[in-house]
């Protein structure tokens, strides 16, 4: 497989067209990036699928940005046996041709943000950033719920890695803005029957009293878990040592390339197809565009929040521009652009691509159906005007256009599911041909 | 230090004398625990200040005990250059002068709970316990918060210990009750008014919803926060695998010896005096002991929950026997006999010993006087009868004898704080010459 990639990398870039991809979008008009003071930005996980896009976005808009990355995803990829289908460059290539292309200069550092604290803290201490954004966890559920590896990995990497971002600010004395990408799913996927606000929820306790906490938390594998365990993490050092923090709570992510990573091959983004990190709707956009039937989990009746690759850039930035003032509680955003339910966006791309839909037993111990009515109006009140499935045909498009460019690097075995949520899961699932069902 | 816990090891034990101490308490007659069968139980952290005494306590009433631990406590204790005041025998000899006293066997395995995955899942498949209790993470909030090593060992420790306690359950496919010892501290010590549940809360949700959920989380320190992300954890692990699991939210812990410690110098338990383990009443039962001024932080005004060590390990057997069903939610207990205020309880040793109060500038990040108004119906509906500080002098006085025993093992300068919430409360203490008004 390296061996592939490094062929490629050795062609020139012209040797690969965009032509099929929709033109750049236009730069988000929101009410303060433009005019706002240009921003030092420490950017942890900056090598992987949210972090890349985000770091150029914010280093095109001219920020001055340094990515820190052990780049553990690419070495799961290689402990998983599969790969992006997308053929991404080395950090190294990345960020020179970014240079090439743009001008403009992002630092590599290759370090582990969950161990090696002292030089976490020396780069902080150096660099003086006006930002840390974090997305240097492990992101996948089902790889946190696949093994004992994966379950321990998880929590050991997550939370050590927030522990010591939250620890290394403090210690450094400095004002940093720590903005951490949290997820949905800690608000779990049941259904209340209420809107879920923005991370703080009104109660009335026992005896009238009104109070206004943490949204419980409610998570559906250990991946969610952690990113409670983080949220609990920022209250206690923010109320501790005033630390500044925004957590963004991100739907499901989708789409691939954004106005930045399409400037050059070599620039390109992950997509990733297999069944522990392909996010659903990319996983049905992959399928569409091979020819072979979506595999929907159980009745396909789980409702989640959705949100292309380029709005988190943006979300990214703007949550940057807006940090907490000193002494103000943790900032919660939820991060998404609309919410559907997974057999009705599975029914979008059935349509768009002619493939049918197979439903299939669901690895995943959850509801089978849930509603989700969630607020956004944070975003949407500072400037987001967010990409959704049906506006931007496009961007839909896109996607099935990258899978088909790159079908060829397609282990199609890898997009079966992989992970089982329990032993009854696993059961369940006993016997299920997703194989046979996708050659037909 | 070792050398001289080395000799007084190898003098017969029948050279200390007990004749201060109160007789040993009759045992405790609970509803269940002498009509219930007898269990198979690994205590982790089982050679701790309250796991060793629950170990023997629970040996002694018939169960069947395996204490795991990987002695990191003591190893602290080298860390800080401080020591027990009692001089506590080397595991190996604590179990062997047990089986000589009593007859019976305790196993002990010396691994780390939250590194040594493979040793324990192991060890659960071999033991095949009924009950695992889960002593084992860092238990002193101001060794979280004294340094950086400090809050990233508790978090690296605890957090990964519970993770992989709950999936090596999981793993072993075995139907063990897990009890962890948790903390008052997760309900957080502001004033809100109303009686702390144990452990759930009923809430109205927007929109006059009812539900009942887990009491927010209001951490003090990095230690009383790993406690809060354990209680997520067990949530999860509950819910994705039907773990059944206990969590035993306990007050301050007094006192030294119990009815089974006193019966041999070989078996004496820990007893903490130093600033970052000595919890508040033994700190101030000690400075009694010394005749020096007991150092009251703040001003006093802190309410806390109390609980003497006898009553914990008649607790932990209570919570063994009655474990929730297959299938039920975490049970939480409030594990405290009775709240009390700092300053008042300082009052009690001061008019016991003739000392004088002093207030000291507060090292901790808190609330100067709070309210807590605690539920423990549970333990009393099972049998409790709880050791108060007034209804039982006896053991009041029983630890001012240990201090004045152990005196000369005493550095009086550990007593002073070490340990500073954040930069402001370290200032705050500059130039409180605790040692000064200890000479007094």
């Amino acid at each position: 497989m390296l061996r592939i990639l490094t062929l490629l990398l050795l062609l020139p870039s012209t040797a690969f067209s965009f032509s099929t991809l929709p033109r750049p979008l236009p730069p988000i008009s929101t009410s303060t990036s433009l005019s706002a003071k240009k921003k030092n930005v420490i950017i942890l996980g900056g090598d992987g699928f949210c972090g890349w896009p985000t770091s150029l976005y914010l280093s095109d808009k001219g920020h001055s940005v340094t990515i820190v990355d052990n780049l553990s995803r690419r070495n799961i990829d290689t402990e998983l046996g599969c790969d992006s289908l997308t053929p991404i460059s080395s950090p190294q290539t990345r960020v020179s041709a970014w240079k090439e292309v743009s001008g403009k200069t992002i630092d590599f550092h290759n370090l582990d943000v969950a161990k090696d604290y002292d030089k976490l803290l020396s780069l902080i201490k150096e660099k003086k950033p006006d930002t840390i954004i974090h997305f240097a966890e492990q992101r996948a559920a089902p790889y946190s719920m696949k093994s004992t590896k994966g379950k321990r990995y998880t929590v050991d990497n997550n939370i050590s890695g927030t522990n010591n971002v939250c620890c290394a600010v403090a210690d450094s004395g400095l004002d940093v803005h720590i903005v951490h990408l949290g997820t949905m799913g800690v608000y779990g996927y049941g259904s209340s029957g209420g809107e879920i606000p923005e991370g703080y929820i009104d109660v009335v306790l026992p005896g009238g009293r009104e109070s206004n906490i943490l949204h419980p938390a409610y998570p559906g594998s250990v991946y969610h878990a952690t990113k409670c365990l983080d949220a609990i993490m920022f209250q206690f050092y923010n109320k501790n040592d005033q630390l500044r923090v925004t957590d963004l709570h991100q739907g499901i992510v989708w789409g691939t390339n954004t106005p930045q990573t399409v400037r050059d091959e070599r620039l390109i983004n992950r997509f990733d197809y297999d069944g522990d990190y392909g996010t659903v709707l990319n996983r049905f956009l992959m399928q569409g565009g091979m020819g072979v039937p979506l595999t929907v989990y159980g009745t396909g009746g789980q409702t989640r929040g959705f949100i292309h690759i380029t709005d988190t850039t943006k979300c990214l930035e703007i949550a940057m521009e807006n940090p907490p003032k000193k002494g103000e509680r943790v900032e919660i955003f939820n991060q998404i652009a609309e919410t559907r339910r997974v057999r009705d966006v599975a029914q979008m791309v059935a349509d768009q691509t002619g493939v049918e839909m197979k439903m299939v037993p669901n690895p995943r111990q959850e509801a089978e159906e849930n509603e989700l009515d969630v607020s956004n109006q944070k975003f949407l009140g500072k400037g987001l005007n967010p990409t959704t499935l049906e506006s931007e045909n496009g961007l839909f498009s896109e996607v099935v256009d990258i899978v088909k460019k790159y079908k060829d690097r397609c282990d199609p075995k890898m997009i079966l599911p992989a992970s089982y949520w329990n032993k009854d899961r696993a059961k369940a699932c006993e016997g299920m041909d997703i194989e046979k069902h996708m050659k037909n």
